[in-house]
């Protein structure tokens, strides 16, 4: 390091930067995010209140299926691929810090409370795998011989996932350490695909492709029992051909109750949040992908599976009518909102695009290029349970 | 700059640092917070992953009743003081960047959901002032003629505060500029002493001091009218001597109970989230000053005024028993959970401390030194509404 230095270089630039040196390095990390370019394995780095894409980083592998996961000090971004790469990027330093490839096909992961252990869950072999967030070394493997799905974090150092072949979600609980203790609730249903943690880290409830209905578990409870709720979820007088099957994770508290995506349906869902029971239905203009409340509730932004998948509408959540539709461009992937709901970013896939909305006006407030974006996630996800 | 600059000085320490120059100026603030300490007028700035104070800032006038809102970014902390002064420290930089004194006496303030104003309630003048978050210019003065409580921020870049003298509730929109819009509901009660809006920022709830009850607005509603709730709140049948009427900005959803300190009597209050409704009481060590539920709602911790506030008590939300009881130290003056809630910092004024503990196993985990220490703030608050 010290051979070779430039060291009239150094000092030049150090001349002409003066003390401003420091101060450019110095940048807040609550307000930035990352996009995911789905096609060519980057992501994009962005600032919410410069409404720009400041930077970019490379080399993360296959991101068709990614998601996001941050450190409690909102620096660095776990993404992960569907080619089983583990990758940590730093957002300030706009760099790739380190990837493993840790299995050969994987659907998602989770970050523990403390921030200390990122896990993944996997496909291909099946099971998850959980890794010292600081050096993405490998602390526990849980395999679980079967696909497993629906991996989120839980209040108490605790990660909760599902067993796609047996119908069991299993609780690894590593607040003793890096030797989880496992708690396996049998009974969850035919073909569980998906899950969710609701954002107070209480009810883990999962979705069945093999019946109707969800089956939810109280984490309260000393010994959590599979309840089914939602009879009807997935079924209907006249089922319409599924194009995509709705994202769970989108749950989120309007009001009094969770909004979620109908199966094969053009609906929402409203579930009032206490007995989860369903209270009500809304008519949408296809089969919603995503229902995402709006962070006071207030209205629920929706988009749709393919081929409305260039709509979004905007429900009222006390009347559950729809207060506003628009065409913001084709393929729409995903939403985001701005951690106190002023804004909204949209990932448009097939227009290069992510547009910013105002959540009251609707008015359009920026773009920012990206290739094929798809996933967009805030660092405010950090500080929230389930995300 | 140029002249006189110590280049073989320079030169050395990069030499003997390296590139690290750059990476040590690069930092996350995700996990920062400041801890006031109320008779030296400074902040410390902390970390919450290392559990260590990084740094102090002085400077920033009466601090004895003080609280702090954070810049989206988390790099910049607003610190309201008792003297009218309004101090934006940078967190990063740990410096006082600017300095207002704004008003003879001041109690509170908040920041806008976009970030772009802060605002300031005062008693001395009468009223609220808003200023740039940017450049601490003020942008609008709301004369009220009267002493000025509650201040809180809402959606849609509005902000609600409440008039101790006429009993009445304004909501400053600046949806449309920086000339609000003022909506005034008149009849709130007697002497509002102080008030605070629900986490979804639903609910604005005043309490009072001249009356009992409190006093609630739903600000869902196009024409938001008082409804009183809780007629017992602050009276019962042999009324203790109030010794400090308790913070109402604790209020969090405990389940599907808020809980809340009561006034002048050895209890906690848990309240029907949805109807506002009294749904039981918990008999506490002393009177409760704050009621804080961890952020997965699943456990309470409460502190008391003098002569208990030396003690701390944690709840069970479902049952509403007391779990654990413990003495930490003399002069509890507040609590803070780490964003999911694995740990809480509590600040002990007569030690000098700011005690860390593990929140399932209540292991002290590590202290900080301080000096008088009060509030404990942490940054994710940037993210969160009404705080």
């Amino acid at each position: 390091m010290i051979k070779g230095f430039p060291f009239f270089l150094l000092v030049s630039v150090l001349l002409f930067s003066g003390s401003a040196v420091k101060a450019d390095n110095l940048r807040g990390t609550g307000d930035l995010g990352v996009v995911i370019e789905r096609a060519s394995g980057s992501v994009l780095i962005v600032d919410q209140s410069e409404r720009a894409r400041i930077g970019r980083v490379e080399g993360l592998g296959d991101l068709s299926h990614a998601s996001v996961v941050f450190s409690p000090d909102q620096r660095f971004a776990y993404v992960f691929g569907r080619d089983g790469g583990l990758n940590k990027v730093d957002i300030l330093a706009q760099s790739l810090v380190d990837r493993v490839v840790q299995s050969g096909n994987a659907i998602g992961g989770a970050i523990s409370d403390d921030g200390r252990l990122v896990a993944v869950s996997n496909y291909e072999p099946g099971g998850v795998r959980v890794f010292d967030a600081e050096t993405l070394e490998m602390v526990a493997d849980i395999p679980t011989g079967s696909k497993t799905i629906g991996l989120v974090d839980a209040p108490g150092h605790r990660f909760a996932f599902t067993l796609w072949d047996d119908g069991e979600t299993w609780i690894a609980d590593f607040s003793g350490g890096r030797t989880p203790e496992i708690t396996k609730v049998t009974g969850i249903g035919e073909n569980p695909y998906d899950a969710l943690i609701t954002s107070d880290g209480r009810h883990y409830i999962a979705g069945l492709f093999g019946e109707d209905g969800l089956t939810a578990l109280d984490l309260w409870d000393s010994k959590p029992a599979p309840r089914r709720i939602l009879q009807g979820y997935g079924r209907g007088e006249e089922p319409l051909p599924v194009y995509k099957m709705p994202h769970l994770e989108g749950w989120a508290l309007a009001g009094e109750r969770f909004v979620l995506p109908a199966v094969g349906r053009h609906e929402v869902l409203w579930v009032d949040a206490r007995t989860l029971e369903e209270a009500g239905r809304t008519k949408t203009h296809g089969q919603p992908v995503f229902a995402v409340a709006r962070p006071d509730g207030r209205q629920v932004w929706v988009n749709f599976a393919h081929p409305d998948n260039d709509t979004l509408q905007i429900i009222d959540t006390p009347s559950g009518e729809v207060v506003h539709s628009f065409k913001p461009g084709p393929a729409i992937l995903h939403m985001e909102f701005t951690p106190r709901g002023h804004e909204i970013w949209v990932s448009i896939r097939d227009a290069g695009r992510v547009d910013i909305y105002d959540t009251r006006s609707f008015e359009k407030l920026g773009e920012i290029a990206a290739d094929t974006p798809s996933g967009i996630f805030f660092t405010a996800r950090a500080h929230r349970t389930g995300l």
